[in-house]
């Protein structure tokens, strides 16, 4: 019935936590054992720019990261420098929480792909709300920057300073406020770490509506921040819809509590709609109320390999007429990305070497009606010759090896060289020709040039690599690749933001009205700018 | 094994097109056909507030409706007034649709449900957002208050000018832009009538994530302009997650283009999501991109009488478990509702006398499965007590039958005397707590007290019934209910909006802080207030 559906070789099994949404591996923050030290007298007072010491800010054993302010074009802002007597008023906010400990601040100073780097001096850890409040409030009286901070675990470098923003980290504000168990409508703080609410809903019958690579790491405070999008979007949906409520202090410290656990509530401005993805530029989320889906009884993944990318599209089309509402995922990779993960992780390929594989994921609440759906579906696909192998698992190791596949891709790359990183939504008719396209364009230029993603959702990750940083090689991908997107009337973000990397591309998916816009509601929400600042808007001319 | 589940009195069956969320019917607009008269000299000049004959607005045969400026207490902002001049400036800018017919504006000028009237007298029907911005911008120059209007379906007052403002109709702006047959993804004019959408999705394999009772009249504009629920909310969710792109016209004139057709789009702040559910106050609406979910291949309706409304909770509960991800909308009704459409409409009930009623649709793409859940749900509720009696519909006459009998309770309650509407957002568990509690509170001040609705949500539709008007009924009333819902954290508006007759309830569901800001959006948006003036937020004091 089914030749050749069964795993040709034994998987290899590996405990991967916290891999990002790219795939690559994320340590888990240990802030919440560290003590800070003593207050040293390190503080420049008024508005000179501190200077940073390089030694200061990079990691024992590790390559250090260029600073953020020599490598990129980017003034300081005229905030104010934060002191000793700003620290000692912190202190009396959240006594023995003022973090000024070199190494921490090294960590959090630096994002995880380790890209760019900025040189805070102070990392504030509040546990409520109200402190939060107090320290913005502060904060805007003495014009100081501040940045807020979840698992830092972003892609576009915009969880961290970028010069002596004050880092206000979310790590303490972990705990589950409520969770309603016939409704699955979970209300906790900012700051809880999205596989922990995983774990946390699965033991009551539901899921998180998102799962991304740095669900060991991220804070769901961070993902609504950032409209994290990730491996359920396509069976769950946006951010947008699925959060029902957010608690969010504003630049000047005023609470803004909308955190309703209602499914349904047209009363009024749907506020809290302003703050999801806006990357802690307009306020700082300290509370998130979502709606968790029911935790489906019956899970299977099939990996396929298809002959060309007509064929990867086609196979959409079929299994979503096949698999219709248990179809949960619909991911796809390059033989290139194949090579990488086998070559660099060791992985194994479950089925024949082909130029393409997609990655099909079903979720029901009855498992011989998904496995009747599912085998409809193979049959059919292998019989029109739109797979030519493939293998099914349902068991949970299974499982998470085939997603492994897939999901540390970005991990794979990053050892192949210095990687150029680009994540766009395109039509997906045409999603997988601007790979090919700059193949031909870049020629020896690059090591590989590669591409995969979340294809159900029209979103490709594209990645060049080189041996090392070349800027000709930059040039010839930037704007290029802005402008093949643009043509397509795509997005040059579709689920990583634009942090402080990519804002400046950001009119190459927004009209100028859009954008002035944006900077209308940043200066209402934030006159003085100091929330994340030269993040997600270009600078103002 | 399904004992009575069959209809057990041949269903009535009933043409009844055009019903709104409520469910009464709703006369199809024909201003299409209608030749706009030549200018006559009736304008007003300056900021003077015109004088409203009654006679002029009040259509043929039916019952005067009280001028909105007399029944309630508000005041005439200080807008010009629309000149002959005016009247020219539009007549070159959309030639010949500059509409002053009496009998026309006498119908735009009043609500559905006939409860609020405006005296406006002029309607203008641009076909462009080019001249809607055109439009715009003279009447922001001219200082000229703006009632943009889709369908004039609103429950609440919203759609309809209050005083004396310019009707602009998005009635001619009903052309689809595109439609992606593999996507799903339909980019149409804001004027688009939701039945006319839902035909041409289905004709295409698709169906409109949203269905609601005023399908036939509604335009898709005014449904995101109102964030408008319904009956697929359950299964497809709110319209901040299914819409991805608008094309909206500011205040100024200013046209912004967010017509995004991606999934996926993290680039900048999420300003459609803005003008989701602001009712045209922040801007006009011209044109939607919308996902639209694959339609399903078998469609079942089971009808079926509960003993009480514990049961009618732990059915839900069952049939979320059991019928998983094909369960697509979960009604109920009490038996006061069954008996105003029997008593009223003259439908028979299918199945037994019960104190309570729900409507369970499920949606799938395979036949025998979905029957094969639904099956086994049935047989466990019938035999743990859950349903008493019931009957199940798969072909389209009589799952229309089965729909009928909630859909038209409102329509039914029309009938039944004057009528207290109530749409509130309450924990499922207390949900029908605060019926049983006003029937009580009332006694027979009140002829009928009825609770039916969206259980599945949590969306409680609360109507009070009396011979006539009564304001020591109202008082006895409000803020009674409001205040009861905010004791429980609910909403004063879970899907109706707040337009003009509700706008002052805002208060009992958002906090000052959030008033505040919604205020600030409203200046930064449309600083003279020229849009629909005198809605969805309080008079600032």
């Amino acid at each position: 019935m089914l030749p050749r559906l069964v795993p040709r070789q034994p998987l290899r099994l590996f405990r991967w936590q916290a891999a990002c949404a790219l795939g690559a591996s994320v340590q888990r923050r240990t802030w919440a054992s560290r003590i800070p030290r003593p207050l040293g007298p390190w503080g420049a007072v008024g508005n000179s720019p501190p200077v940073c010491r390089r030694s200061s800010s990079t990691p024992a054993g590790g390559p250090e990261v260029a600073l953020t302010q020599e490598r990129y074009p980017v003034k300081r802002l005229p905030f104010s420098a934060p002191s000793e007597a700003d620290l000692a008023a912190f202190e009396r906010i959240i006594p023995g929480r003022v973090v000024t400990d070199t190494e921490v601040l090294a960590a959090s100073n630096v994002d995880w792909l380790r890209t760019v780097r900025g040189c805070s001096r102070v990392l504030l850890r509040p546990r409520t709300s109200e402190e939060v409040a107090h320290i913005l409030r502060y904060c805007h009286e003495r014009n100081l920057a501040v940045n807020p901070q979840g698992g830092n675990t972003g892609m576009v470098g915009g969880s961290v300073p970028v010069f002596d923003e004050i880092i206000l980290s979310t790590a303490l504000m972990n705990q589950v406020i409520s969770f309603h168990s016939v409704s699955g409508t979970l209300v906790c703080q900012a700051g809880c770490i999205l596989e922990e609410l995983s774990q946390y809903v699965e033991a009551r019958g539901f899921i998180m509506p998102l799962d991304l690579g740095a669900k060991g790491s991220c804070h769901i405070g961070g993902n609504v921040a950032t409209n994290a999008g990730g491996l359920r979007f396509l069976r769950y949906g946006s951010l947008h819809g699925t959060v029902l409520g957010l608690e969010v202090v504003l630049a000047d410290g005023t609470v803004l509590n909308c955190l309703s656990a209602l499914r349904k509530d047209n009363t009024g401005y749907d506020l809290k709609q302003l703050f999801i993805g806006s990357e802690g530029t307009l306020g700082v989320i300290t509370a998130v109320s979502i709606q968790c889906p029911p935790k489906p009884r019956a899970v299977n993944v099939a990996f396929l390999g298809c002959p060309g990318f007509a064929e990867v599209l086609q196979t959409f089309s079929t299994c979503k007429g096949l698999l219709g509402e248990i179809l949960s995922a619909y991911e796809f990779m390059d033989a290139e990305c194949m090579w990488l993960v086998r070559h660099h992780l060791h992985l194994t390929s479950p089925v024949q070497e082909s130029p393409f594989y997609v990655l099909i994921e079903t979720s029901g609440s009855r498992a011989e009606h998904d496995a009747e759906k599912l085998n409809d579906f193979l049959e059919q696909a292998l019989r029109s010759g739109l797979v030519t192998d493939g293998t099914v698992a349902t068991d949970q190791m299974k499982l998470k090896a085939l997603w492994a596949l897939r999901e540390r891709i970005s991990e794979a790359l990053s050892w192949d060289g210095y990687v150029y990183k680009y994540d766009l939504s395109l039509p997906t008719d045409t999603l997988y020709d601007l790979v090919t396209d700059l193949r031909t364009r870049l020629g020896s230029q690059a090591k590989r040039v590669v591409g995969y993603g979340h294809l159900g959702d029209g979103n490709l990750h594209l990645n060049v690599t080189s041996e090392a940083f070349s800027r000709s090689l930059l040039d010839a991908l930037e704007p290029y690749v802005y402008e093949w997107t643009a043509r397509q009337r795509g997005s040059v973000s579709a689920e990583h933001g634009l942090g402080f990397k990519k804002k400046d591309a950001l009119h190459y998916s927004k009209p100028p009205a859009a954008l002035r816009l944006m900077q209308q509601l940043k200066a209402l929400l934030d006159p003085k700018g100091i929330l994340n600042p030269y993040k997600t808007l270009p600078a103002q001319a």
